[in-house]
Parts: C-alpha cells; sequence; structure tokens
C-alpha cells in the first residue's frame, strides 16, 4: 500500500459515457475479505457495453444482494495482483500471496451453488459489474474469489484467467472430446478457446471471423482451419465441406448474433452441439430443423471450477495465454487508449490489459507482449506498452 | 394370407385430401424383408399433416433413397403384426412370429449410422411416410425393422411401441435422472412421457395441456401436479411455482409452437434442459435470457433402440400403454373417423389405432379401451370400437 495515503485511483462507473478516474479511498477488507494490490485488469467487452450503453448488469436500483453495491462503482472484473491485507476470519491467505481473481460471487446456499454450478447462483454476479471490481489500485473481495499463484505461473497470464475461464467452461459445456469444432467469432473468448481446444487435442479446430487479423492470430493459436466470414458466402456450408460434408461435432457461438448462431447450426453435423456463448437477444430460430438434425443448443454462462485447472496448464503444461493480449495501458488511460481503442473497430486489437499501478511503479514490470506481431514500443501519453 | 388372393386393401397417399383406400397387391418381401399381416396401425400427427396438407415428408419428386418409394405410398408408421413371409436372406425371422416395427430406414454405413445414431441417418426417414407403411393388410419391411415379441406382450401394447419409443428417447435425451420434469402438451406422446417419466420414478411430473380430458388422463398415467394452460396466466411461473420457484430440471416441448417453447424455457430451472419434441418452425427465442440461465435446448427426433427397453418394461414391469387409445376403427373408416375425429378438435381422441384386418376377421380381437374413461361401444358404419 502508498505509504501515508489511504487513496487510490478508481475507474469508477457513473453512468454510459460517464467512467471517472477518481481518487477514492482504499476499502478496508471486511470479515472474509482479502484486500488486493491490483497488478492487471483486463478490459471485457461487459466493460465496453457499460460504457457505451449501460447500465446492463451494473445495479442502478437497489444495491446487489451478493455484493451490497450498486452505482457508482469500480469497473474491472478480469484482475489479479498481490495480497496486501486480510480481513478478520480469512484463513488460508496472507499478505504478500501473489492472487488470481475468480470474480463471481456466490451464495453457497441456493440450488444451483449446493449443486456445486455456483456460476447459475441465485445471486449470479460479478465483482466489476455489480460490486466493486479490478480497474483500481486495490480491490477488496470475498477470499473464495482469490486463488493463490505458485512460482510459475506469471501475473501477466493470471491476468488472463477470467476470459480463459469462459472459453474453458464452454469447451466444458461441449461435452466430452468433440473432435472437430467451429469457432465463430475471434475476440479474446473464441481465441481462448481456440487455443484450449488445441490444447485438448481436437483435431479439427475450424476458426471463424471477418477480421483476417484475428484470423492470423487463430492460427498461431492452433485453429487447424481459417474461414473469412467477410469474404466467404455460405459461410455454414463451407465448414461443412471442411469436415467431409458432415459438420462439425461442436460450434461455439462466441459473437452473440441471429447470424452467428445460424452459421453455427448450419456448421454443425446430425446431432451436433452449438454452445451459445455470445449474447445476443430476440433470435429467430427454425427449430423445425433444429429438431430433424437432433441438435442441441447449450448455453454457457461464466464459468465455475476453472481457475485450478488453468493454473495447472501454465505451471506445468507451459499453456501461454498472453498472445491475446494486444496492448497494455494505465488507469488514466482507460477510456481514450481502452474503450477507444475497442470501439474504433474489431481487428486491431483483443485484448487490452490496464496496469493500474504503473503510474507510480514505472514501466518495469511491463511485458513486452513479444507472442504476437510487432514490438513493444512505448506509447506517447498514458499508453504504456501496445503490441 | 387371405387364400386364392393377392391382393390387399391398404390406405394410399394420393396428395394433399386425397387419401384413398384403395385394392393394391400385396408386396412380395424382397431380399432382406419380411411380410407382415399389420393387426394394428396407430394414426400419428404426421399422418394427420400429410393428410391436411403434405406432402411433407412424402417424396413426391424422386423416390426416397432408403426405401426407393415415392408418392403414392401407403401410409402408416405405428404398426405391429405377424410375419407371414419372409424373402430371402433373412436370418432370426420366421413366419408366425409376433412383431413391432420400428420403422426408421437406416443406411448402416452414414458416421451416425456408424455411431449407432441411425435416427439420424443421412437418410433419414420412415416407412409409412418415405416409404409404404402399415395402415394396410400386408407390409413388406426390412426385417431389421422387426422386433419379435415375447408372449407376454401383446399386439395392443405393441402397436404403442412407435409413439412411446419418441417419448422414451426424449426422456433419454433429458439426461441423466431429472428429478422434476414438466411436460407441455398432452398429445399420444405426451402422456407416454408423462408414463415412462413414472415407470423412472421422476419424483415431480408436472403434465400441461389445454384439455381438462388430456390432464385427467396424465393424472392417471402418473403425473403428480397438472397445469391447465388454458385456464391459467403465466403457466410458466406457476410451473415454477410448483417446484419451490426454482423451475423444473427438464421441461419436455410436445406442442411444435413458439407458445409451448416459451412456457418450457420460462418452467425450467437455471442450468436446466428443454427437450424439443414438438415440431414448430420458426420461433422467436430470447437468447440472452438463455444464456444467462444457462439453459439448454435439446432436440430429440425420433428414438434408437428404444423397442428392446419397451418390450422389457411390458413383459417383466407390467408396463401398460394402452390408456392412451381412444378409438380402435376399421381400414375402411380411417379417413372419416380417423382424420376426421383427430380434425375435430383436441382432447375428444388421443390416439386411434386403425385394424386393417378387422373387416375380415371380426370384430373379436378387437379389446376394449377399459383403461379410459368410458366403456367399449361399437359404432355404427365402420366405427369398431370407441371409449
Amino acid at each position: 500500500m502508498r505509504a501515508g495515503t489511504r487513496r487510490m485511483r478508481a475507474a469508477v462507473w457513473y453512468g454510459a459515457r460517464d467512467v471517472r478516474i477518481a481518487e477514492v479511498d482504499i476499502p478496508a477488507p471486511r470479515p472474509g475479505e482479502v484486500l488486493i494490490e491490483v497488478a492487471y485488469c483486463g478490459i471485457c467487452g461487459s466493460d465496453l457495453h457499460e460504457y457505451t450503453d449501460g447500465p446492463h448488469a451494473i445495479p442502478v436500483v437497489e444495491p446487489h444482494p451478493a455484493s451490497g453495491a450498486m452505482a457508482p462503482l469500480v469497473l474491472g472484473h478480469e484482475f489479479c495482483g498481490t495480497v496486501v491485507a486480510v480481513g478478520p476470519s480469512v484463513t488460508g491467505l496472507t499478505s504478500g500471496d501473489r492472487v488470481a481473481v475468480e470474480p463471481n460471487y456466490r451464495c453457497g446456499t441456493c440450488p444451483r451453488c449446493r449443486a456445486g454450478e455456483y456460476n447459475i447462483c441465485r445471486h449470479f454476479g460479478f465483482a466489476g459489474l455489480m460490486g466493486n471490481g479490478g480497474m483500481a489500485e486495490y480491490a477488496a473481495v470475498p477470499a473464495y474469489m482469490a486463488h493463490r499463484l505458485p512460482e510459475a505461473v506469471s501475473l501477466r497470464q493470471a491476468a488472463l484467467f477470467e476470459p480463459a475461464s469462459v472459453a474453458l467452461h464452454a469447451l466444458r459445456r461441449a461435452g466430452v472430446a468433440p473432435e472437430t469444432v467451429a469457432v465463430v467469432g475471434l475476440g479474446p473468448v473464441g481465441l481462448l478457446t481456440v487455443r484450449l481446444a488445441a490444447e485438448r487435442n481436437v483435431r479439427r479446430i475450424v476458426a471463424v471471423d471477418v477480421s483476417p487479423d484475428r484470423l492470423h492470430r487463430a492460427a498461431g493459436l492452433g485453429a487447424t482451419d481459417l474461414v473469412d466470414a467477410g469474404a466467404e458466402e455460405g459461410v455454414g456450408e463451407r465448414i461443412r465441406e471442411l469436415t467431409g460434408g458432415d459438420g462439425v461435432d461442436v460450434a461455439f457461438e462466441v459473437v452473440g448474433s441471429e447470424t452467428a448462431l445460424r452459421t453455427c447450426l448450419a456448421a454443425t453435423r446430425r446431432g451436433g452441439r452449438v454452445v451459445l456463448v455470445g449474447l445476443a437477444s430476440q433470435v429467430s430460430l427454425d427449430t423445425f430443423a433444429l429438431v430433424n438434425n437432433e441438435q442441441s443448443i447449450v448455453a454457457s454462462v461464466g464459468y465455475r471450477d476453472t481457475y485450478p485447472e488453468l493454473i495447472r496448464l501454465v505451471a506445468e503444461q507451459g499453456l501461454d495465454l498472453t498472445p491475446v493480449v494486444t496492448s497494455t495501458i494505465a488507469l488514466d488511460a482507460l477510456v481514450l487508449d481502452g474503450f477507444g481503442a475497442l470501439l474504433d473497430g474489431p481487428g486491431n486489437q483483443v485484448k487490452i490489459l490496464v496496469a493500474p499501478a504503473a503510474h507510480r511503479d514505472g514501466l518495469d514490470h511491463l511485458v513486452p507482449c513479444g507472442a504476437s506481431a510487432g514490438t513493444a514500443t512505448l506509447g506517447t501519453s498514458n499508453r504504456l506498452g501496445r503490441c
């Protein structure tokens, strides 16, 4: 903690197009909580939606039942850092522990929590959306959210555990060992789905996007086939052709659109499964074809019990998640170089990390994104590293 | 076979509203086929659709690849009877064997057939829709369709194996052992789903329909709760209330409508599953809610490997499928007392069986439908038994 101060900088959501980098009190950890000095916090599409036209998930009328918080609140749910204080009754974590935060709240008592499916807890929510999050120098979160990292896992890897968890949970929802998959939509979650499918030795991984840059990234992460959805007609049929006419076992819809869902259904074999990760709203669906092809549409939301597997894969299997990172910025640059860059259009940026402590620590701890194209260059103003 | 004749009566589909009870040649069993004297053939909703505004599944442009047949063809895919002749190269079946017919074609070589999922064979189709069926005195079908019946299984029970197979397959598609289910739509398949769910000791079975008569039947078949969808507002919410507010593990959509699908989704708990049996067309679906509730929509079409289990349940567990039968008619009465009665409106009839041999055998073999309301009465004209 900064000597001689109880104040910190944080990105606070006040309303749509009104996210302020403000000086606020450093939270004191309550019973059962830990205080974390945040190393990195990724920007998620959800954050962007809250910024552009929220509130969507952020409580503005009454406090969220799990967090007790409501707007204005600190954004950011993809974060990791170092424990600097523990609240009363916390066991198993101490100051100095490096941790990845699994930000979903859980009540522990509802039927889904009792079934181990805490991702669909009655009080479903995330720190950083329904409560204060990690786009701040410090964050106080329930201790159950903090997974201690072994030495072999860097904070830079851990910064990707949240979106990687979404991808891993989606793969688990795909059922037992598909041989062929299509991943439609190559944002951070789509790319990480490609990477983790490769990790699971899926034989054929068809990556689909409109961005040549993202398709190129997917190839580097393990995709066996690339389909440019912007350039080709009949994308679903093209994917079926790639699998001998039958279609893939599982297609992942990671866009959140009716078009992508239709592509997935057209690309999937009889008896196959579409895993719905992207959030659309009303879509029109041909259930006659769905039934006759005996397909399933399986929704996937959040994740559960994914952090231990990710820790193991990084520590023991050499899994590298960082190729999806395209930029690392200071907290003060969030609106301009974070939200602004992501809103510039798809393809230029994938995952942007915010490093809230950078303005006082200097740039030394910012690792260049060597795994993706280009070399790290220091930007002007608040842009710290970009690749 | 009738002595001295090679002709038989059959219900032949020529076009919408043009089903003729015609004298046609008795088919000679080809290699790999058996010739069956048909005892009963149930009328399915699909037959009705082909009658009212077909063709839907019936091939009219070119022969179906599996059957080699096209219209005009003999309707009826829910049938059973006695083998009276076997074609060359048939083993394991002989004249005199009583058999239930599992009418789906399968190529045996496509990826789904090789995976044992022959219900979604590349040449998906049914005898009686894509080839000649069982609304006739005799039917020649591939021997692989014929399941020999032990003595303890009557032909009257076997007449229900086809719709019961649809129900059983849907239950299997529901996944492992749900504790609570809702069955939305109490036609024959819905009622049989209720019956087989009870057979599987599902703790809570909520039956939903607009017809008080069908709800009453569902209660007799094992439903624990009845919801009159015509009388109650917010049917999905009502079902959730019945399960303590959480919703059922699995809801079966056995209507084929957008409203029924919405009811099912509203009735199903987070992480639960809607099994789609009914055939609708385009429906509008709120995928935002689907994802946030992490629900699945799992289609179920036809059946596979269900006949052996049904034979065992009837022979060894005393399963009685016949309460869904409301009427048994002669072949000549098909259009008037079969299609006509079913088109009169829901609730009056559930499953109508056609008994093609009745006009020559007399009525002795027609069993009154004692399990449902009313007593068997002989109708005038061609109506043989009705209850």
